[in-house]
């Protein structure tokens, strides 16, 4: 499994390409969880999303033939973002399979940024099993989104919370693959087994949590209009990881991580995407139990479309 | 004069307590203006506007016996909250005067952070003139928006920018009062004298603007609906050293401002405010002179509210 070390040699590779992002105190937030509130901005990454450090350490990992072969991933949004900006960082072909309708300003962003984006099957699983087989053909290397480049890379963000607010009580992370709950975990119960780490994911796609809780693999519905937290099959990898060290899982609905966005827009003036909202909506859910102490929540990224933006927005 | 080795010796003040802004290229800005363009996040600042690192400087370069005697400042917005917080990060009591009407959610940031909050007068120019007095009777060091060490902290962006981007060839800044077009004339134009510097207003509020071309003092008409370069009356401080340096200015409509800001939110994923859209505004006015150059767009803030967002955004 992997280590605190682990993430800290992944700090070399991210450093040389992206800089800390801030961890800000929020009074209206504050107020509004009775407790001290600390955001980490995610959203100020470049690809405007916490992925990206997975995918600079992914591609500063690979050997040189490797990096030849190319990458191949699938990905309704931000690890297709995060592969397409690092594939272009290292010099690297990327390759990468949406589902049909996905998001148009997020494929023009990939295509942007030089990646070869094809359209297959109805959703995310279906795309990446699909591009899995091609990645095979093509003799290119296939990218889970649960690799553990990609938990190391991601993990680096769970050093700067430590580095600045040692003391934290409670970190709150959305869960969509597992990756960045993974990384927080390893960092935070290896530094203070005190501080609690908490997964939140959406009533309308519970398969991470459900398996988590169960101790089994499963598969199940996925109603969310949440883009980024919407995982249909639970990943073995990260299960394992979040199975020793996550210390509970949320489950909160569509509608009360929309208020939730709306919130955090309202008092730090960010733009959050749902998955980016989905901490703070799982905070507030056990606001009660948190009178007296320190809490983070992860603004995972702000990739929302204007439409959906303004349909979500109260104004 | 204020000088670029001013605004170096404000950078030892201002790193104490804030970091350096991202400087990120963006692909789809780049296409819509023909030419590549970086965007300077001041939005990422904490309280969310470039202002806070004038604020710092100025906290940090006063005596013992003037923190004592407490900061008296006008402001709709962005200048108060930097106060406010600089106040409570040097322990020092600020009272923030703001017309009548001023937006309750800038309002509530600064009352969050401690400052005092009295309404005065109908706009930015009459709450100013009146807690000048104010300072004056209760013995107060009363801040001017143009005041030295808010010109030379804000500058430090422009110091950012450069060390990044030496090459950069136009840099467009949006004009309020003048510290941010004035810091950055003073870095850019004494770092390489072929960078052009262009500020912004907009045709609804052209004081500024109007008194640089003419080389008079004016004040005049002031209906914009974008805070922040709501500007009734010119600085002298800041025009003289916007005659000295500054390359252009350009007046662009309040409604080009609103368009600008959908294309930044829509590209960026960055919230901004009316002012944070006025550079790339003024840069889209001027798209046919910019082919093969490296332009940089300074978003100066993100503080708009959910109320302004929803009106203003095309959905």
């Amino acid at each position: 499994m992997l280590s605190i070390d682990d993430i800290r040699a992944a700090q070399i590779n991210v450093y040389k390409h992206l800089k800390p992002t801030p961890l800000y105190h929020y009074t209206g937030l504050s107020e509004l969880l009775g407790t001290d509130v600390w955001v980490k901005h995610e959203n100020h990454q470049p690809v405007g999303a916490f992925k990206v450090r997975g995918g600079i350490n992914l591609a500063a990992s690979l050997t040189d033939e490797e990096k030849k072969r190319g990458l191949y991933t699938a990905s309704s949004g931000n690890h297709g973002q995060s592969i397409a900006y690092a594939s272009r960082a290292f010099g690297i072909t990327a390759t990468i399979a949406v589902p049909e309708g996905a998001n148009p300003e997020k494929v023009a962003l990939m295509k942007g940024m030089g990646a070869e984006v094809l359209f297959h099957g109805e959703d995310f699983d279906s795309a990446r099993e699909w591009v899995e087989e091609l990645a095979k053909e093509k003799n290119g290397k296939f990218v889970s989104p649960t690799d553990d480049e990609l938990i190391c890379g991601v993990g680096t963000y769970a050093l700067e919370i430590l580095e600045e607010l040692p003391d934290v009580n409670k970190i709150f992370v959305p869960v969509g693959a597992g990756s960045g709950v993974c990384g927080t975990c390893i960092v935070a119960k290896n530094t203070d087994s005190d501080i609690r780490v908490i997964g939140v994911q959406s009533t309308e796609a519970p398969t991470m949590q459900r398996s988590w809780k169960s101790g089994e693999l499963l598969s199940g519905e996925m109603n969310t209009t949440v883009e980024g937290i919407a995982t249909r099959v639970a990943f073995e990898s990260t299960q394992e990881i979040m199975r020793k060290y996550l210390d509970d899982f949320l489950l909160v609905s569509d509608e009360s991580i929309y208020k939730a966005l709306n919130l955090l827009i309202e008092h730090t003036h960010n733009l959050v995407e749902g998955a980016g909202a989905a901490a703070f909506a799982g905070a507030l859910s056990v606001k009660e139990t948190l009178k007296g102490q320190k809490i983070v929540v992860i603004m995972s990224g702000g990739n929302i479309s204007t439409g959906q933006l303004s349909s979500i927005l109260y104004g």
